[in-house]
């Protein structure tokens, strides 16, 4: 049980050091990587997921990191239902502290930076084009993609060792490219939520609002998205 | 018989849409990846290739995504022939639900963009420079490296597990990369036609014609193209 | 005998087919990757490697690719010398071959492409800054790190299939973004030379000279240092 | 004893060539590479790090690279302690060298560089925003990451062969991509000081000074980091 949580918190919080990381260095005024483009975004956070699934693995946890992901294979799956709230509650500390640790990292670039709607998006997602029902959709879509894509991979086999987390962060580095240009692809609850609320919390110069009326969407998308494709998995 | 069609069916679908998504995506107004590049497109697409592989192959497929390794390899190289029409029937379905998810997807981008040239590009290639001679050589010379390079594949093992789509995809990744300039690589009957169909279709605001008469390039091109590689395979 | 012809003759054709493609597309005149970049270039190289290197050796070859690798290796570290002429012969003209179905995929934007240069950099390697004593050191280098790097691969395991090509190109992948700066890394004589000798033959409307005083270094200066990194690979 | 610090003084020597080969090439006058921006600079590195580490433990040592690694393993995780003095020097001289070879390699664009700012960068890190106590925090935390995610990896399986050195290439990708931007990733006191001891020493024409002040930033950071990391690792 300790290792469970351990482990999911751990790699959920280097997903999310390495994923606002390279929100931050892509966004925030004078850092190296400023305007490096969407495949610097998109590279940063595969490779997050890349380090937070073989670290989770490798503590004990099951390299979920997403709380989508754990609730559709507990209800529809076999997972064991009585890991859903331990999990949950792992993820979203990680997802907190790793996008903490984040902010500790761009400190001064944080500072420098004036632009309201940047400082928030290092943290948590904003749609391009404001649109409940379509942005719904969209993350709906690509968690679809991630659970379904997720399902089809081969068991692990110890061969491989670290390797055996490298299919699934190519396939978010899909998701990303692909499918993360209308709503900046969160995925998973997790990821949006605990940032939002460290975003809410933190002591930043020029913050904004947390944009509170959209944090629903990708809690509710991601769920339902996963859901869906355990469930067409399951009936083919 | 029935996992034959599921598993091209689906992974054609996940194939178009990563592929399509991520053509909206640096194409479409407001959209975050927009002018994101040729890196971005070729990754995009190749990672379709990679999820499209494995899950097809999970399912019961051959992984094949393509009308023309799957009638090359029928005529001449013992595939059974009796799979060729339900194969290409579930790798047009899969293209054409693949390019109407990812419409979905992008839906409030389609919505804002003006240039129909833009619009359709998302679903079918359309030739930098319009010649049916050089643009039907180039889609032939694409497809042969496809097909000759699949075929110089070691067979798959099983203690690889899903990396052994990781090669394919790579193949897919160097062809958008070296020869995907001129008619932006359709490679692939399904990959073109399937979408085309879809634009046909959709009720999109300011949709312009659907290139019919280019139309034929992308499926004649890749069914000889990978037909030749298979010959001189065999040859040597 | 046979086969090791074949092998290294396909194998150095995919090569340059995107090797030349991919310089193609990021350079000339209304391509779609036109301006794609430095990443661009290096990737579109590095898979030419993976997927020649794997052709080579599935077909029969050694997966060289190269006059000096196949040079050094044979002085120096005992491949056998009686195929060194028969190799170099296979490599320059699977060289050739591939530039010029590069140009063929590439017809028409050649024919738009009004700089010189820009047309046969697609062929051959030129220097950012003429020197030929630099111009000598810079390949010298960039060769020594990919024979020493070379050396220092493990020896291929059947098991990892067609993957056991991906560390080499990812060899190239490095030295081509680190190293390719001066010179646009040749780092192989039948690499540049083959395709000179293409860009010198071929009816290509506005073709400048082939710059063959340059010639020798993308030559020399691969033997020299890939020997080089035999010898101290020996001595340690 | 020999080979262990011929292959950490290989290794270094070679993702220092590798490494500030590629800021040489994004950053100086004239260079093929020049402007490729943030995914060629950390990609270059993260390919030093592949062939570095794979070619360190091809030699018999045991691909650290960093003194910061050396020691905190030596203090924390039992590894030899008489091992210490030797690894650094070895790690700090293939420094020096592989920098002084990356120098070589770029002679003639060092000669036409005015800017000493961007002469200096090619060999060592500097801050985006300078303050010590922010710098350091950042490079802890990107050090943290680097070890944290390294003791992590499974161990290493021959099967994978040279594969093995992938996921810490991946890891430091990823470390560059997010953690990068405001010191410019050090996380390695040899890959700082070497390459500075070097730009102080060279005969360059326009040098400005080598920063000494910043010079114990890139040192200490890492070596906290690191033996944080070990600790928290122990403890769970």
């Amino acid at each position: 049980m300790a290792e469970h949580f351990i482990g999911e918190f751990f790699g959920t919080m280097l997903l999310l050091i390495l994923g606002c990381g390279v929100v931050a260095n892509v966004l925030l005024t004078q850092s190296k990587g400023q305007q490096g483009g969407w495949i610097v975004i998109t590279f940063g956070w595969a490779m997050g997921v890349f380090v937070g699934v073989y670290t989770s693995v490798h503590l004990g946890g099951s390299g979920h990191l997403n709380p989508a992901v754990t609730i559709a294979l507990a209800l529809f799956k076999g997972f064991d239902k009585t890991l859903i709230a331990p999990y949950i509650f792992a993820q979203l500390t990680g997802a907190i502290c790793g996008s903490v640790v984040a902010w500790l990292a761009y400190k001064k670039h944080f500072d420098v930076t004036a632009d309201k709607e940047l400082i928030r998006a290092v943290f948590c997602t904003s749609p391009a084009i404001r649109s409940p029902k379509h942005n719904l959709l969209t993350e709906m879509i690509g968690t679809f993609v991630l659970l379904f894509g997720a399902l089809c991979l081969s068991p692990s086999t110890d061969m491989l060792g670290t390797l055996n987390a490298l299919p699934v962060a190519l396939l978010v580095l899909g998701i990303g490219l692909s499918l993360g240009g209308p709503t900046g692809y969160a995925i998973n609850p997790a990821r949006d939520l605990g940032p939002r609320i460290a975003h809410f919390l933190l002591p930043i110069k020029t913050k904004g609002h947390s944009d509170w009326s959209y944090a629903w969407i990708p809690v509710a998308g991601p769920v339902v998205g996963a859901s869906l494709a355990v469930l067409i998995y399951n009936l083919i």
